[in-house]
């Protein structure tokens, strides 16, 4: 057997929540990295996906969905001071986790900050209530409620989580690449000015899914290649996106929100039925989805630069995904029946064939362009690296993995947000799991090939305009 | 073997042009019922698709692309009176054929009004003269001079084609089933008047194409159950649409043609980035893609009733196509790299391993609702039916036999839209071939499930404006 380091230890116990495609794929970095022994393992899931690989690591194995009414009862005599709590489940509220977490002084890490069933698309709140802006507003207010508590890392998955750290690293290559100081920076002040100095207008967070399965998409079928419920769910949030101090022309269908950092927008429309226009070396320029996410909310926010109240910059920032093909297909289904989830779902795992989860940041608008940084895994590599694994869950699971250690030897933090973690030891924990990472200048801007064929409506004073981003 | 019925025998000779996938369909057919000695049929074709077959029933096979300059010399010794020239090819303009074939005496057919390479995307040109609508004119305009010319049947083939003859037979079965008179009219004014007692608003070609494959599509590959050069073309050219008498609203895109019958407009903007909403009894409510089609004028021109020059009656009319489910990856993946076409194309056919071809018409606003009449043909029976055909190209093939036919019945009647033909004699000829026809009411509207998760700018008044079926 291969000896691979411990990153450190957990003396506490470790409790995780939801065992689905990330569960099942985390699983075994934990064991590779941390000290824990199995027996202080236990799994609180709602159905019995992963029961035989939990059977196989030795793990205790609960099938016990948690609700807004039990989930104290269930977890209390699992959590205590020392403990951790890792959150990858759907449908459990995670602000309700990280106060319990809180309060029992157990650590805690997730990946989306899921809200209680149906959450996402309450019609009896405001479209504002039902975005990842107000989701991240409700777990930064834990913060307050709990200035002492232990270490909550939110939203540290690929993306959000990964990507946060791939924009400080794109950053400093792009000051070096121009002759600038490429030191890191030790505070947000500095990241923010640094972001501002290169003048990157645009941050996509730029992803092409290039899985493909041996088993075709069925009618009534949603086929991705991580979480189902978790896609549909957020492509059923308006589409956010962090608004730059660049930007000229508000969307005609866009709003502010009238609490919270107030550095994004949303646009009245779901997710899955908006495109953008963005760009990956391996696919070059392609149509993503505007799907929330809460990079698109923290990345601007940390990067903004205040002149007292007033912002003088922030760049614009949002997820530009391209899923699998099939599930490319599955929402245009999806869409076509006014949002109403097809009937089946399969997560695609071992009946994947070839591709590669292209996933990076697209920094643009600075003297060099647009720049791509992130990585290239293919599936072929994900299963040599890690079992019960994809190419998609792997970037997951191994930012997973950083986090949990990054909040082991980092304890008394509170609530915080990747962007507010340590990108570098992050990024070494994750580095050998992630593929190919390359970085990438590119003279592609949303104007090129545009206006031939038909004419189009574009800002030609600005390529990086938000309206010649956004594909009509 | 089985005795097939001859519908009538062709005593001249018979030249294919293009032996594609609607090319390779069709000649089994012709084999089975029209009386014609394999001798005296030529392919001439550019490229070896079909030589095999070609062999097996004995046709002599000439590859030899016709292009505007050698089109004349190549076809002159093959055709001559009584001889019929049938158009199955793509990048060869319909008009230069017709032309000749009046010139020769002899009858002609084609599915589609093509134009030489480049025509659909000549940017030289306004994008009003790059649509169906110019390209109908100019065909008709053949007309005007060979009024004496022998029948030559355009755009016959499922749709344009078939549908037109869906569209009377519709027209029939709702005049029954709301207790009007169902005696078939005999004239174009006869029809016209009936769909405009009837309240016909909207009639879309509404399909439903789900064949799968079992080769997953590629990066940078087309998959389509028929022509990707074809797909590509009209998905290409401008959306466009009959545009109905009870329209309040005119697109904010939309433009009007300075020429010509008036029956359609156009949207800046090409049918593979405008989805639309529409319905078929098996797949229900769906989002189609707006592909300009000929049908799309003809119909809407044909059923238009006018008090002196005033159009009193029109129905809108389009095409809402949802094509195979590798095609709707590729279609977005090439409006992705800005109607770049990709480098490698499949036709799909051997490797389909299940689906239906739903192709109908469905005519709405009227007193019960919606009325959806078509053919639902699956892959095996298609396969059981007839060699080297899919669902989708039989549906295509056995059209374009009973157009043939009807032609050699009716041989002296120069330029003829499929809206001009007996709709009895097609259909006649067609059922045995289509799979279970069926006609379904439903209460289904494009408002249906509207205005729910988000906002949405809907006119309320009348389900059955093009506003309320448009994607946005
Ligand atoms: N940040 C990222 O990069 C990233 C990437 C992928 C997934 N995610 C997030 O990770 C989470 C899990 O994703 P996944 O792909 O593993 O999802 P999945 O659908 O494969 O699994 C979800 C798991 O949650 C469990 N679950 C459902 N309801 C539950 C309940 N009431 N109580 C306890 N467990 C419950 C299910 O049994 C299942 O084990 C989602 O929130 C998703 O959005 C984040
Ligand atoms: N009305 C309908 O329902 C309908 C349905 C399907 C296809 N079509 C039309 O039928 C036509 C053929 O479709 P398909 O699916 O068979 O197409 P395909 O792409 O399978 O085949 C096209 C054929 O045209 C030939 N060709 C190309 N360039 C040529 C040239 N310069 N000279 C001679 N032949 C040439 C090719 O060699 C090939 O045999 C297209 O115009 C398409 O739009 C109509």
């Amino acid at each position: 057997m291969e000896e691979y380091a411990k990153h450190c230890a957990l003396d506490g116990r470790l409790v995780m929540v939801g065992f689905g495609s990330i569960g099942q794929g985390v699983l075994p970095l934990i064991l590779r990295h941390i000290e824990i022994a199995p027996e202080r393992i236990t799994i609180v899931t709602a159905d019995e996906r992963g029961r035989a690989e939990a059977e196989h690591y030795g793990i205790r194995f609960i099938k016990e969905p948690l609700t807004r009414e039990n989930h104290r009862t269930v977890l209390d005599p699992l959590l205590g001071r020392g403990d951790f709590l890792l959150n990858l489940s759907v449908d459990v509220s995670s602000v309700a986790l990280v106060e319990l977490a809180a309060e029992k002084g157990a650590m805690y890490l997730d990946t989306c900050i899921e809200p209680w069933p149906g959450g996402y698309t309450d019609t009896s709140v405001s479209p504002s209530l039902r975005s990842n802006y107000a989701l991240r507003e409700s777990a930064l207010a834990v913060r307050q409620r709990h200035p002492d508590a232990p270490t909550a890392v939110i939203t540290h998955g690929a993306n959000p989580g990964l990507v946060s750290h791939f924009v400080k690293q794109a950053l400093l290559n792009i000051a070096e690449d121009t002759g600038r100081d490429a030191t890191p920076p030790t505070t947000r002040e500095g990241w923010a000015a640094l972001a501002k100095d290169l003048n990157i207008k645009v941050i996509h967070v730029a992803e092409r899914d290039t899985q493909i399965s041996s088993v075709p998409k069925r009618r009534g079928e949603f086929v991705n290649t991580w979480s189902i419920d978790g896609f549909v769910s957020e492509g059923s949030q308006p589409a956010e996106l962090g608004w730059g101090s660049h930007e000229k022309t508000f969307p005609p269908d866009g709003s502010r929100h009238e609490f919270g950092s107030g550095a994004a927008i949303f646009l009245n429309r779901p997710g899955v039925t908006q495109r953008v226009r963005t760009w990956t070396p391996m696919e070059g320029p392609f149509h993503g989805f505007l799907i929330t996410h809460s990079e698109a909310i923290s990345i601007p926010d940390y990067l903004t630069v205040r002149e007292g109240d007033t912002v003088v910059y922030r760049p614009t920032a949002h997820y530009a995904y391209h899923p699998c093909d099939d599930a490319v297909k599955s929402i245009h289904e999806f869409a076509g029946k006014n949002y109403v989830q097809q009937e089946t779902q399969r997560l695609i795992m071992d009946e994947i064939i070839d591709g590669v989860d292209e996933l990076g940041v697209l920094l643009a608008g600075h003297e060099k362009g647009a720049y791509w940084y992130g990585s290239q895994l293919s599936i072929e590599e994900a299963r040599q690296l890690v079992p019960y694994n994809s190419a998609t869950s792997l970037q997951v699971c191994v930012a997973v993995l950083s986090g949990m250690v990054w909040a082991i030897e980092n304890p008394g933090r509170g609530v915080v947000e990747p962007d507010e973690m340590d990108y570098r030891r992050c990024l070494d924990i994750c580095m050998p799991y992630l593929g190919p990472v390359v970085g990438a200048y590119t003279d592609w801007t949303p104007l090129e090939g545009r206006n031939k064929l038909f004419p189009e409506d574009v800002d030609s004073s600005d390529p990086w305009q938000f309206k010649n981003v956004r594909v009509i």
